[in-house]
């Protein structure tokens, strides 16, 4: 059941400053406090580069927490032992004001990796940051972003229980764990140990169907906070949970980099549902097959050459694949007839269908189209 | 040692003309023809989804052939029976007017996927095709082109024998067997055994370390045939052989579809080669990395974020990346100056280079940037 996402759980307070990151005056700085000690879950990207704050953050997995800090306009990713300081000192500055151990503060960076952060910036707006705090979720929503082009928010109820998340995304979108980052808090009462299972649990089937460029960031994370103070039923609940985040993975994939159109690509007939899966991300990572979908061009065989190439395999008289309504190969022959195809591509939610006539393993992997704008951005700016 | 590539060994000869798939007048069916059935070795696309022609030619290994028939235009891959049929039509045609059998001729197409081929068209211009039968590589070279700007050939002797080779590529190029197709004629004597290996091996050095846009195609393939007529050296053979397929996949990789830049990546220090090409391809398959380079941005984040998702265990404190003479990122710790790295990403040829500092394991892998040019190419034009 949606609710409205302007505000957190009772429990929870947030802020979104300018701390002088970014410039200009956009806000760059994002605070989260619990008015308790919280349990909480969280998954991680899996890439060996994961910035220091990713490895805070595992290191504090299982124990609770007070608060995060988020900044955006810069990863603080491979920025050596001055990057791990930067990690430690803003906890620790985020824990003097807000009365708590460094250890309960999570933290979390988006932006070019690389650069030194300059953690001054920080430390310095951090008191600011708390005076502003509220149970509004916009501010804190626009601070965590870098080139989206806008916040992305989703509530819903467990009963008497609210789930609300927040997340961005972008680019560098591909999925491991959670290419992204998103947070959610929520007030229902659940064991942490099951918590973590179903974050998890919905985090794969989610943030992690996203593949928008394939490429794997350094810092992504999906953090779940409780204050467990509203009994709620646990089917429900893992409702709630999942539909927040296939909302906010959808809005992620939507508003990617360049993006005009959100891409669906169904897999159904494989081995197994993971095998869907790894083929629906073969085919959302396929630089020709989404070049197309930006010209509307049902260029399908490039479809087929990028399922080919991740299933030596494949059986191409059993591969049916179609684009909205209209099936353009069907068990190994093309069919032809294209026009239903160009419509459906051109349209701002286009999805693809391959049914490979295997087994009964399905996904759906969340994409976006390739557009110039894409390039051009990352060519020509630094993110 | 380098000769011109002008004429194929005495034994070959070629044609390339316009049978009309492409239209208005453009070259685009190509013969070669030996005098005498000749020893011929070939390596193959292993994408799943592989054309009729790969097939038509896999079953032929290990028996002698007397020509090889290329059209440009329509790949005359996922075309079903049709397609199927197309090849085995052409084969006959093609015996017919050389005076072999259809199983002596092999077939190469390339293009557009999921279209029907006109077969007539091939068929009925074989005639003329084979009355302009020459020396020259040049129109055959030509006639198998689609995208690409520039015909690709280079030549190597060894003592007194010749190897001679021409090859396409363009876009849809990620290292699998031999994403592109590529032809090489020698009069060298070598058992057709060895040929094979040594072509593999070559090629697996060479042209398979391309990867351009990570999309693998249907229809790759890389033959040489030798009409065994000059005594060869085994190494000087085997030396010309690598000289050619290298210096063919360096004009690949430069000629790629909108690309402004050859980007030559090299992984040292990998625990093997196997690992050192797997991670030079990571990173040249990073559509942020290659944007990054179409801009001369040293974005070196890109590239370690790229190594760290190919590899989670990556060692970042024994990591070492540098764009030209320029390190960039050295054992963990950014550099901070990167106005070289700047001026080196500015020009036709760039060399990334990436230490990992731990194996003896190293490779190069061929690349090229990212521009807006590649994507409108591909969203607003059927290939």
């Amino acid at each position: 059941m949606a609710v409205t996402a302007a505000c957190w759980p009772p429990g929870f307070s947030s802020a979104g400053i300018p701390c002088g990151i970014k410039g200009g005056g956009a806000l760059d700085l994002g605070l989260l406090v619990a008015d308790q000690a919280v349990t909480w879950a969280g998954v991680f990207t899996r890439n060996g580069a994961a910035a220091p704050c990713v490895q805070w953050n595992r290191r504090a997995l299982g124990s609770q927490a007070r608060a995060l800090v988020v900044n955006s306009g810069n990863a603080n990713a491979c920025t050596g032992e001055a990057g791990i300081d930067a990690v430690a000192l803003t906890a620790t500055a985020v824990g003097e004001i807000v009365g708590c151990e460094p250890a309960e503060v999570l933290v979390a960076s988006t932006g070019p990796i690389g650069k030194p952060l300059e953690v001054d910036r920080v430390t310095s707006a951090l008191p600011a940051a708390a005076r502003c705090l509220g149970a509004e979720t916009e501010p804190f929503s626009a601070a965590i972003l870098t080139t989206d082009t806008a916040t992305k928010l989703s509530a819903a109820k467990a009963g008497s229980a609210r789930v609300v998340g927040v997340a961005k995304g972008a680019a560098m979108l591909a999925p491991n764990m959670a290419t992204l980052l998103g947070f959610l808090c929520t007030d229902a009462t659940v064991d942490p140990v099951e918590l973590q299972s179903m974050l998890s649990r919905s985090v794969d089937s989610t943030f992690n169907r996203i593949c928008v460029d394939g490429c794997e960031s350094t810092n992504d994370m999906v953090l779940c906070f409780t204050t467990g103070q509203v009994a709620a039923d646990h089917s429900a609940f893992a409702s709630a949970l999942q539909e927040v985040c296939e909302s906010l993975a959808q809005q992620i994939a939507r508003d990617a980099e360049g993006a005009t159109r959100l891409v669906r690509i169904n897999v159904t007939g494989a081995a197994d549902d993971a095998t869907a899966a790894s083929l629906g991300r073969a085919v959302a990572s396929s630089a020709l097959w989404r070049a197309a979908v930006h010209g509307a061009d049902p260029n399908w065989g490039r479809v087929v050459a990028a399922l080919g190439a991740a299933d030596r395999g494949l059986d191409l008289s059993r591969l049916s694949v179609s684009v909205g309504e209209e099936s353009l190969f069907t068990s190994g022959e093309p069919v032809g007839a294209m026009g239903k195809a160009r419509a459906a591509l051109d349209s701002d939610e286009v999805v693809v269908t391959c049914e490979l006539g295997g087994g009964r393993g399905t996904a759906e992997v969340l994409s976006s189209d390739l557009s110039p704008e894409y390039v051009a951005l990352n060519a020509f700016v630094t993110t």
